[in-house]
């Protein structure tokens, strides 16, 4: 039986999980794929530490540049993670002729133009899939299921931290502090989770999603990015009320010459599946002109879920190099010369429709003087309810309106929250929904 | 360019999608795959009829033989459906070492053994990824991207046509003959649906699926296959007061020298998001020892969803063949020499949870003898109630078990029909519920 040799660099929480993968499950594998598949080499800077995985002999290594330059490893996975030395490991292992696997989204949202021009440069594999919705195959599934479709949008929970926080709100009607608290007690989020709770996570994975999508540049600091620290337990409540839920979502849509990229928090109605995605779980929607909506969910984090992923990539290469077939598939979706740069269309364009609530004094003529200047901006409002509690004389009175430009909402917010009678910042929650979308 | 030449065999509604995804969308398809597909023929009994389609001259043939026997022609696709001239033709491509893709589930779950070792014995591909959940990418996914996983279990909703009777009569009361021949005029369902709604086309499916999970042999006849033609308005209704869908599920489950796999009305509780599965659409729940529990769910039938799982075998299959590569992935997930007989558990012997309703008269004891029948058959209780409505004389009573063996709850079910003061025939209904499973 052939032998693939394989060096893994980082054994934190992720690199665990895939050791323990490719020794518990080396059955399995080899069943499958036909030969054996070696880890040679797990280099980490803490070596003493009892992983719970007996390791041969000479395995565990400080040294990660010997093993990204032994002769006889044939793909290297990097879960260091950030943007440290991964980046220049991946660099000098590809350049050793290394296949290389990488769960690494920021590295890849940030540097990736440059990795995967160095690895197509050298003929070698550079394979993600774990960097996005961790055990989801949603990188095969765009690149290989959907390769007939004309990808038109897509829909994604794709941070476990923001999801079990807006789930807890939901759910229990805590504050987003102590749901973020919560969420810190129970391992879902970080010490600092503001990559997480400010979209920073969510934005790495939609610029890889985007690019693969529809064959563009990766272009992360064009996509809009807005977190869900402003979330309150009330418009939770209200949004429950109108039969919607409030979730992260990025969302990316093919407008032809342009493509839109954004995240924020988000309205979507209760018969939305997505909407029944609760806790630490990632899920995510895509619509291609053949199939219609396909929807893959699960664990998008976490130690096994997350070497699941990259272990799928490991098999892959694997095969192709049994096979005398790497570069099968390209890298990013299409060929090289088809991958364009296809512009994000300014947050100030996109068309949506929206919730405001505003808290305003309890007096005639407010309503009037709202929804005069929301007309005057071209925003035609589809519902207005008075709703919640009086609090220091203010009410918060609840707009939902018909698709509206992004920008004339903007300037009409500004202009009422400048109104005498409207005592805090409106909040703004965009909506999507099937029945009314551009 | 390299072209990849292509022999299409049945152009009804499903083959008609194939030739319209390879011909709208070929500049997308070379973009992605390098390579042109090239439709060299598409061969129907028909002709003449206008598919919307300008196919260049040659292209239509009546003469299928003659396109499996065309030296030029790389892959053959099958779209002819049933048990008919389908499974010849493909023998005849295997042996003339045509690539072959199908979606023909009925031949594969009663004929795939053979034909998968034609297609070894050969070295050529046989792929049918649209034979199971249309457009979702499950044979795929339990293939290549659980490669690293062992399969536990997998529940499904497989079959559209079940899944839209059952949304209807839950949403409307209608009863199961007024939800088919609503089915029926809106073209989900046949004018002889017996092969949909008495599951055993969900059979077929599940055949499939349980030999690609656990690397074991095609073994239809011995799944057990009950329909919903016997689902009332009444359970659904008290199903729902409790919490619960029901829902056709295909079950299979993994237990280590043996498997189980059944399909049966299933009552699911609602926070499984199987449960939030309406209407025409499918979806399968797969858990793996690593990922937990992933979901798939899309459009399991119709023209281009079918069409998209086809085009994404061809490009597997073109890809295979540009990089030499044919094989690359084997067929049924597993290398041939670890495809064993692992026999499928009788259904007597498994354990599940069930809902039982019984008519009885409204006299005092009936009670304390139909759940002194059940206590010494060993079936616990968890709950009785009174539901519905008085009719004739007799009353509903409705129990919920834990778990229990099912000849237990068959021996139970027999002795309480017959007693006197049971006036119909008991209904029985199991339940999947993650807190309470064997």
């Amino acid at each position: 039986m052939k032998t693939i040799y394989i060096g893994l660099l980082g054994c934190g929480t992720v690199g665990t999980g895939v050791a323990r993968m490719l020794t518990q499950n080396q059955d399995i594998l080899q069943a499958r794929v036909g030969a054996a598949l070696k880890l040679k080499y797990v280099a980490d800077i803490d070596i003493q530490r009892d992983r719970g995985i007996a390791f041969e002999t000479g395995v565990l290594t400080t040294d990660a540049g010997s093993v990204v330059r032994d002769p006889q490893v044939d793909i290297v996975i990097e879960t260091i993670g950030g943007l440290g030395i991964a980046s220049a490991l991946i660099l000098e292992a590809i350049d050793n002729g290394k296949q290389v696997v990488t769960a690494n989204k920021a590295l890849l949202a940030s540097q990736g133009n440059s990795l995967f021009h160095a690895a197509a440069e050298k003929g070698v594999e550079l394979a993600f899939e774990a960097s996005v919705g961790g055990c989801m195959p949603v990188i095969k599934t765009l690149r290989e299921s959907l390769v007939g479709n004309r990808i038109q949008a897509m829909s994604g929970i794709l941070n476990g931290t923001c999801n079990y926080i807006l789930s807890k709100i939901t759910d229990d009607g805590d504050t987003f502090e102590a749901a973020l608290a919560e969420a810190q007690r129970r391992g879902f989020a970080e010490a600092d989770p503001t990559l997480d709770v400010e979209g920073a996570d969510t934005a790495h994975k939609l610029a890889i999603l985007t690019s693969l999508a529809y064959g563009t540049h990766l272009n992360l600091k064009d996509i809009y990015v807005e977190g869900i620290s402003r979330i309150t337990p009330l418009d939770i409540e209200i949004a429950a009320q109108f039969g919607y839920k409030i979730k992260l979502l990025a969302i990316s849509k093919n407008r032809g010459n342009m493509v839109e990229a954004r995240i924020h928090p988000t309205m979507i109605p209760c018969d939305n599946l997505l909407s029944s995605v609760n806790g630490a779980l990632n899920a995510i929607m895509i619509t291609g002109d053949a199939v219609g909506d396909i929807l893959l969910y699960g664990r998008g984090a976490g130690m096994m879920p997350t070497a699941s992923a990259i272990v799928s990539d490991v098999v892959d290469i694997a095969r192709n190099l049994l096979a005398g077939a790497v570069g099968r598939v390209p890298v990013l979706s299409y060929q090289r010369s088809h991958i364009h740069s296809i512009p994000v269309m300014p947050m100030d364009d996109i068309i949506s429709s929206y919730y405001f609530r505003f808290e305003a004094l309890d007096q005639p003529g407010v309503l009037s003087k709202i929804s005069g200047i929301l007309g005057t901006h071209g925003i035609s409002l589809k519902s207005v309810h008075q709703k919640g509690r009086k609090s220091e004389g203010s009410v918060p009175i609840v707009m939902m309106t018909h698709l509206a430009k992004e920008s004339n909402v903007q300037a009409a917010l500004s202009e009422i929250y400048r109104l005498e009678v409207v005592s805090d910042v409106p909040a703004l929650i965009r909506i999507e929904d099937a029945n009314e979308s551009a």
